[in-house]
């Protein structure tokens, strides 16, 4: 039996009531070696399958091959399993007779947003700014899709040293379709320690913040900062 | 002090540790009087606060007075309270001088993606297709967007009876920009008792099915049926 886990975004505050029992129940827990340590109190007995960025595809594969062999395994993800996470991949490697359960956990954007205030009170979307995976004019098409239907839009994987200008030019193809009246929202180690956050007009985001632990939300034409909070009203009458 | 939590689609065992913890130990709790019914098993001494649909206003409104007046007032909604729920609200209604703390919560998309499988591990839009607060030609034009920018789509708020065909006129915008070949999960009361889902083909959709505790999930090009579940790969390599 395989879980596919989200564990939210750090603090065992913040993971569900079941994510935390079947992390305590399970024989083997199999993950990236950050996430392991943020689980770290809940691990006592069960066997742990850890390795660095870029092993996914390795660490679902020993997951799926202990799940066969009888073993309980838990496949753990930050934030929910489904989105940017190892559920899909398990899916796909599954050769149809796994049992497998995708549980779900509190996604990046949530926790960032509840920082910032509400920002997703309406519609949004989710873009990740990552090429690895993803070709770079698709990313950048879908920026300006999300832009011209005035989403909010929360960027994943903002920045890393291989691209550190994706997330400049997406703001500029945000900013020609949208103008420079939009509020910006940066927060970075949402839920773990050191968190901290920024709010920006468009045109002064300091970009030297923004790094791999970032995740930004750009407002639309309605995203307002009402007492210091980011706030994008869903329009109720007052 | 007024925590604006989100408790999960619906069922104890998918709300955070610490949306649990802070219902426990608050003097009041305010909330729809559908969502008070979810929480039941949390309730001991908390003065409850309930009332129907379109009571928002007056609800927030009577936390926060309960609030300055010295109680710990929660302030619940369905799944999470920044997604199309009270976090905005309580934000736009305070004086500024308020403590205000949002506690995230699993929204219904990420709950529903899980019984779907993991139609969400690439970009994805959500979108309400309630025209009470939003103009009916504003939500059509982000379905076109989000269409024609390949995102996954999950539709909140698919039906109604006041607005029984907004989902069969989106579903025929996304069906123009993308063709036939998509896929289409429904999860009705995900993580509540009576839970069910449907994956269908874009043009075998049975309309009947989608009512007010629905939530309708549109695949983008590389959506896929793998062993019965509904996966959008990342692409990874296998």
């Amino acid at each position: 039996m395989i879980y596919v886990i989200g564990i939210g975004p750090g603090s065992l505050e913040m993971m569900t009531a079941q994510a935390k029992q079947v992390i305590t129940e399970v024989d083997t827990i199999v993950g990236y070696k950050t996430y392991i340590g943020l689980i770290k109190p809940l691990i006592s007995q069960q066997v742990i399958i850890e390795n660095g960025m870029r092993g996914e595809t390795a660490r679902c594969q020993e997951a799926l091959k202990r799940s066969r062999a009888g073993e309980k395994v838990a496949v753990i993800s930050s934030g929910d399993s489904g989105v940017y996470g190892m559920a899909g991949l398990i899916y796909e490697l599954s050769d149809g007779k796994d049992e497998i359960e995708v549980i779900p956990g509190v996604t990046a954007s949530i926790a960032c947003a509840a920082t910032l205030g509400a920002p997703l009170m309406h519609d949004f979307c989710h873009i990740s700014l990552s090429d690895l995976l993803t070709p770079y004019d698709t990313i950048m098409k879908r920026i300006k899709h999300a832009a011209a239907g005035d989403f909010v839009i929360c960027l994943y994987n903002p920045k890393s040293k291989g691209r550190p200008h994706h997330i400049e030019n997406a703001i500029a193809i945000i900013r020609e379709e949208q103008g420079s009246d939009l509020w910006v929202g940066l927060v970075k180690n949402a839920g773990r320690d050191h968190q901290s956050h920024h709010i920006f007009k468009i045109d002064a985001i300091d970009y030297s913040l923004i790094d791999m632990t970032s995740l930004v939300i750009i407002g639309n034409q309605s995203t307002q900062i009402i007492h210091e909070k980011m706030v994008t009203p869903r329009g109720y009458q007052l």
